[in-house]
């Protein structure tokens, strides 16, 4: 260790800098592995309440706030700092590198691009001008005619080619979806989405101040041509010439679906011509493809995107399907010029003097002023694997979310919901309510042993029901690990059938007594329950030609061994 | 190396990731130091068209951009990619680290705070549920707690205490402020804020769908109680009981300059009883303390904020004067219950069910939805350095100001446009015009000899001029670096009087001809100007009591020994 590493005032930059940070970095590594060795699986156990405790005694914090805790008078040292906290946060995560994690849109990044994203963190170009990021900014303009030119053909880089803003995520890229349609048609313009379109698209309404958007029943779980064309006829009845925009869904949170764009995309141009011919606002298409957008890169899977390129705008996460560290979004047009409602003058970061002296005028390029240069990392990715290596990942995922369809449908214990779009994997055990499905996820999470996610649909109602109690809950395994082997996928339906209450478990002709499957203690108090006596085995089902020997789950009981699956 | 270093898929998590991590990042420190070798300055020479070209060069890009360039099909491999792109990037930087670097709040960042953001990188969790950041989501809140405790003095912790969220920076948290004064008081509020506010708070307006902000005069550069007033009674004889937010500044963009707080509070609280007594909307107060804040964690000084703790919400950011990397920004109020209005549901993230069980509720932390965990280096930093190291940063940073101040006060040759309020410093060559001032910040810039910025303000006028024509026009220090010392300071000021057309080389009482001064062609062409012969020397002035021997500048010709001041 040497002299730098605890003077907590030395600069990232500069020669001390890179001096210290080899060393601090160095003391950034031990302690994740010191954490992750704690933590002893995908999440830590005990809940809640567990690791706010946890933290509060890492911190020196009193439960009541009043110990100096996160503030202290006089500093520990970078050293100490770094190894406690950095220690608390590893011991403290859900790993989306375990394939045990698998609940949400939350990858595992690649090294590669986590060691780039530090570079970003060391020299701290801001994306705001071109005086604080000159590289940076110059390398970002590439990074984004390159990937909207993948998505919209042709070549970036011309004026008036495909060109894209960086976004912290799919929120703010289908923000600036609606915003881009108010600027260009007032603030009557309409939003029309599907029931299974994201959260975030409503509560861009929201913000923006506009109304509430149209939801367009999904009973399949997609926006259909056919409904989406009922919605517009009938607000066409009710508010004719009112300028429409959109949203259609490229891989929904929930279960991956795609929407089926071609369709969409005509239904959307009838319309357009038909407004604009009678004098009225036009209806626009804004695609969020945050999660499916990245099949782009897979030339066996982009053919499900079909349609995606005669959008207005799209949506593109790469911290999704695309394995960089949060944020790396996308909001990607098909004309570069459309982005000009962003323009915006601060006589600081680009008077006009100095954009005539040809300095570049970022500020237009987000809602932000200063901004992390994200796209670094994502820079080096692309380089580093290459178009195929990315798409060579997102096969592979999408395998590792195939293969665990098949073995759900192998088992006669568990239900699977549909073949996946994605990688989303939707099951149940057999018979089990939502209740119960509830009550094992978070018996799962209490414990420490797998982080599996919750979808609210029926195959044949909403595709965004309205919460768990219409019995439309289903266990959700969102795939983002590539590596996930198939040892890993029996043991999180084995642990999965082991944390079911055990009067939930019948045969798979009976119900489930309402009353039996109860929320666990265990994420409510921070005490984990003792480990559980193993549901009684059940008998392996006939083989099934896609799962092959998948089809014997092993219970997993709550001993130490359950925690490590690959070890 | 090792086996990992070249396999561009392995994650950055699991116990693989930590081996590959370590060398990886020794790929990418080596990057950095060759980089910065090759810039040999603050910034890289050339300008824009010299940066482009490199970056297309190091990319294998045509300038047509069909070459393969940011997106080959196949990969070159982590090694190969980290080495270039970061290389590259250091080699295009414009280092924060540099003392001459010193145009804008783009702070050096820490060491201890870049080498704890690494590790947000590698664990990846997601601040929008609890299952993706158990630990991380934890600490925030502890860390969001403790700094709005220090803004609002008491005890953060207890329900209705002061709180806070984590933002991108402060022109997300001017759009919270500006937002929540939407949802208390409805579409119908009125922004009122000084000529001096930051350009985000009429830019939040636009984006939220309210009015045009009313505009204070701010003759001497900040926001007056006597102006405030004035506003008020217009706005209120014009539209009687129509709520209002104010919008004050606790450090300006372009001066550093601190509204009187206190002052105005009081003209708030005055109209805000008088409104809610004739049953108007009320009137309510929000800070944008985004550079300013800090003081609060120096005991010296941060009393100048006396009153900012009578907001209603206040902006900060550290990656200002908190030597955070991009992003670290705070939106902090006094009682946690007024974020409310954010509250958000989506099934798969805040079940009913889930919150009921004890699954913290973190959806209403951010207008976000999957969100970096950027508290972890700032936690770590607190904890490195505690309350009093951050204050000593923050004086001695203050200081390196004051002293720039003397320096130049101290040099008939300069200019002060007045003492520094934090520490932002504007100064010209005497007699310079806002031409031959652009001129020379071009000219630096273009030539990669310093970074400073530009200030379009005058004394006696308002605090946001209309643009670099006005002749009001400044050159601009922004001086975030704690350890410049005055070297750095006589080298930079060395370097303006050098960069000054010798045309407008002139004695202190004659005018510069407007046509003299002219933008260079370095930073249109890319292709740097011959070496300048350097201006005549000036004699020295007359010592000050204040600059002690600070008043000999020794101009700096353009031999490389300019670029490197510190060798």
């Amino acid at each position: 260790m040497d002299a730098f590493a605890d003077d907590a005032r030395v600069l990232a930059g500069g020669s001390e800098g890179a001096a210290a940070l080899r060393s601090l970095t160095g003391v950034v590594f031990d302690a994740l592995e010191a954490g992750a060795a704690r933590r002893g699986g995908p999440l830590p156990s005990g809940g809640p309440a567990a690791v706010a405790e946890r933290v509060r005694a890492v911190l020196g914090e009193s439960r009541d706030g009043r110990a100096a805790g996160v503030l202290p008078e006089e500093g520990t040292g970078a050293v100490e700092a770094l190894s406690s906290l950095v220690g608390l946060a590893a011991e403290g995560a859900a790993d989306p590198a375990d394939p045990l994690c698998a609940a949400h849109l939350h990858c595992p990044p690649l090294a590669v691009a986590a060691a780039a994203d530090l570079s970003a963190s060391v020299l701290n170009p801001s994306m705001d001008s071109w005086d604080q990021a000159p590289a940076a900014s110059e390398l970002e303009a590439s990074v984004c005619r390159a990937l909207a030119g993948l998505l919209y053909g042709g070549r970036g880089g011309v004026d008036g080619g495909p060109d894209a803003l960086v976004t912290t995520g799919g929120t703010e890229s289908n923000q600036l979806g609606v915003l881009l349609a108010r600027e260009a048609s007032g603030p009557g313009v309409r939003v029309v989405c599907g029931a299974n379109a994201h959260h975030s698209v409503p509560r861009a309404a929201w913000l923006l101040g506009l109304p509430e958007p149209v939801r367009v029943p999904a009973p399949r779980g997609v926006l259909e041509p056919a409904g989406l064309r009922g919605a517009l006829e009938s607000l066409g009845a009710r508010a004719p010439g009112a300028p429409v925009l959109v949203v259609a869904t490229a891989g929904t949170t929930d279960t991956g679906a795609i929407d089926p764009l071609d369709g969409l995309a005509d239904v959307v141009r009838e319309f357009d011509v038909r407004s604009r011919s009678g004098g009225g606002g036009g209806v626009r298409l804004h695609v969020d493809a945050a999660y499916g957008g990245m099949l782009l890169f897979s030339g066996g899977l982009r053919a499900r995107l079909s349609g995606l390129e005669r959008a207005d705008s799209v949506t593109l996460d790469l911290h999704k399907l695309g394995w960089q560290p949060v944020a790396a979004g996308l909001f990607a047009v098909p004309d570069g010029r459309a982005l000009r409602p962003l323009d915006h003058r601060a006589d600081y970061l680009n008077a006009d003097d100095d954009t005539a002296a040809g300095l570049p005028d970022l500020l237009g390029r987000s809602l932000r002023t200063t901004r992390r240069p994200d796209v670094l990392k994502v820079a080096v990715t692309l380089r580093a694997l290459g178009r195929a290596g990315v798409g060579a990942l997102v096969d592979r995922t999408c395998g590792v979310a195939s293969r665990l369809a098949a073995l759900v449908e192998a088992d006669p214990r568990l239900e699977l919901f549909g073949p996946p779009a994605l990688s989303t994997v939707l099951f149940r055990p057999v018979g089990a309510d939502a209740e119960a499905v509830a009550a094992v996820r978070r018996r799962l999470l209490g414990e420490g042993r797998a982080v599996l996610g919750r979808a609210a649909v029926s195959r044949e109602g909403g595709g965004a029901a309205e919460g768990a109690g219409c019995g439309g809950l289903w266990l959700k395994a969102t795939l983002l690990n590539p590596h996930a082997g198939e040892g890993d996928l029996r043991a999180l339906l084995g642990l999965v059938l082991d944390a079911l209450p055990s009067s939930a478990v019948r045969d798979a002709a009976g119900p489930v007594p309402a009353a039996s499957a109860r929320p666990l203690s265990a994420s409510r108090s921070g005490t984990p329950p003792p480990p559980r006596v193993p549901a009684a085995p059940v008998p392996p089902s006939a083989p099934s030609a896609a799962a092959g020997p998948a089809n014997v789950i092993t219970p997993v009981t709550a001993s130490s061994s359950a925690r490590s699956p690959r070890s």
